[in-house]
């Protein structure tokens, strides 16, 4: 039986029959609270995970599921990173038997009950989260039924209380800065993402960092917060473009960001990389297919989703497992950057 | 008790007791080639199955599962529609307190037998194909588990026997070229997508019947057949613009080849739209954030998926259903064309 449980079963610490008596109802009301089914009033609902909480209640005996599943959860599939964050859960669950059901939250905070109720239902072997910030709430009805759960975190600010994984945004920051100092360029604009993230502070530092170890100062003006979307990037672009004393280079936070950037250099009959370099940030896969192709810095999706999962199974086989994995960002050269051309400026006589 | 059912049980026009006698195994056998175990041998599994078909065996008493999941299944997750297709089943999927569970099969062809060994552990209230062509092993297998299953075929080659929801490519093709007619082109190529693939062929011969009604003939030279790529149309597209007498415009047969088109006049330093016309098709969201902003045929991606999940779960109560839907294309345009501009040949003097 996939969904039941005898009543002496002796799971971790405590018995059904010790939770039931602990909180006062009867085993089988123990048992739906168990199984997220719904038919508990919440009450009685929370009376009950409050004693398995309590009592670190550990179901282990639990039989085999025979199709077993791994959840992952997003707020939307809005987002370009959706696709790359399947395919990593999906690769690691199918070489472990594993099927993956997805789930979109729907809102665009955090993961609502009806959510968590289907969950507990179908009883995964783990869930991937791609959310930022997890209710306690969510945290406690997971723990309370022994569901390992792990967070990607590409937003870098993560919940020390949960596992997680992410990748390095500074890193990342300095990389991109730093290839353009190299290639000459001394004024480089900056349009990061929201200021509320970490990761656009942590990029932006990164960026600041860079300029310093090149013994250059970071001009306020060149620095700018976009939405990590095209017309974010494209709104900041224009005002970099349009100062006085633009930017020879832009270093944008996102690949979106990025094609904003060429939208706003097309418009102003700039040409990249001859007249503007410009480097994005995360490198889905339209980065190969702009035009020009966009130098950008590689966030390992695919690969934090692979290693969030990998996390996810080793939580539950109770392995000794490091609970924050932070992947490394790189450099991916194409060919939206290039030396700085000073024709702009110097007005070369024709002919 | 999820996978269990009594020996006696009626399901359609045979119980489960003389399937067996027909086959000549045990109920319990029977019970467990409906379940999708595994361990049954082959030739068993294949004469119960073969007995469960010829008596048209429909299971119509199963318990209703607590958790119910509809399954998607792609070739592989690689391209740009599978996101777009995942959200339109999720969205009617939540609606009818689903989940969503998504497998890649992993190969270019055909779902594998372990896909399918998958499904029948999982009993899904039904199963969305991503392909073309089902193997008649895979429909079968399904069939008689009574497990409905739609194919999303947008390569428009629907095979009759099999529930499916396309989209309108001949359509799609006239009223790309149409729109470009109108704009006062009059030498118009096309790179449309491979030679064996039938919505590759409808759109072409929506271009050529475009043409036609304005009095024009298709250039055979002004033809040619791509991958459906970035790749494919970039080296198509350079082509095109070194003739003799290139197009001022080129009705690419996928965003992808569209982008393609892009680059390859970029590297002409060829200006879209002033200096050639680009029509893309499919109106994947990177249609909108390419520079400039693709004119394009919108193929209701999300919508077909809604389509066939709700197709899905009107076959499953057997309501009467229409089992192939195609849903319209239409033009979507954007900044890629434009009427065209002669300077190329008419060279005014400075000044």
């Amino acid at each position: 039986m996939l969904l039941g449980m005898r009543e002496d079963e002796r799971v971790g610490r405590i018995t059904l029959a010790q939770v039931a008596q602990l909180a006062g109802v009867s085993i089988s009301t123990v048992s739906k609270v168990l199984n997220g089914r719904q038919d508990v009033a919440a009450p009685t609902r929370a009376k009950v995970e409050r004693v398995l909480d309590d009592n670190a209640y550990r179901r282990t005996t639990r039989a085999a599921r025979e199709a077993p599943l791994i959840e992952i959860v997003f707020h939307e599939l809005e987002s370009i990173w959706a696709l790359e964050l399947i395919r990593g859960v999906e690769k690691v669950a199918k070489a472990n038997g594993a099927s993956v059901v997805l789930t979109e939250s729907g809102t665009r905070r955090a993961p609502g009950p009806e959510w968590i109720e289907g969950v507990l239902q179908r009883s995964p072997r783990g869930v991937v989260l791609v959310f930022s910030a997890l209710p306690a709430e969510v945290k406690r009805r997971l723990r309370s039924r022994s569901i390992p759960f792990v967070v990607i975190d590409p937003a870098g600010d993560p919940d020390p209380d949960v596992p997680s994984v992410g990748s390095a945004n500074w890193n990342g920051g300095l990389a991109a800065t730093r290839h353009l100092v190299q290639l000459g360029h001394r004024r480089i604009g900056i349009i990061t993402g929201p200021k509320d993230m970490l990761c656009s502070l942590a990029r932006l530092d990164g960026y600041r960092s860079a300029l310093s170890m090149a013994g250059l100062v970071a001009d306020p003006e060149l620095v700018r917060y976009g939405d990590f979307h095209v017309e974010g990037g494209r709104e900041r672009a224009a005002e970099l473009l349009d100062l006085d004393d633009p930017p020879t280079a832009i270093f944008a936070g996102s690949d979106l960001q990025a094609l904003g950037v060429l939208e706003a250099a097309r418009l102003r009959d700039l040409r990249v990389p001859h007249d503007l370099s410009v480097v994005g940030y995360d490198d889905v896969p339209l980065a190969q297919w702009s035009s020009p192709a966009l130098t950008t810095v590689h966030q390992p999706l695919r690969e934090m989703a692979e290693g969030a999962t990998r996390m996810l199974l080793r939580l539950r086989s109770q392995e000794p497992v490091a609970t924050r994995l932070e992947l490394t960002t790189s450099l991916v050269v194409r060919q939206s950057t290039a030396a700085p051309s000073f024709e702009r400026v110097s007005d070369t006589p024709c002919g």
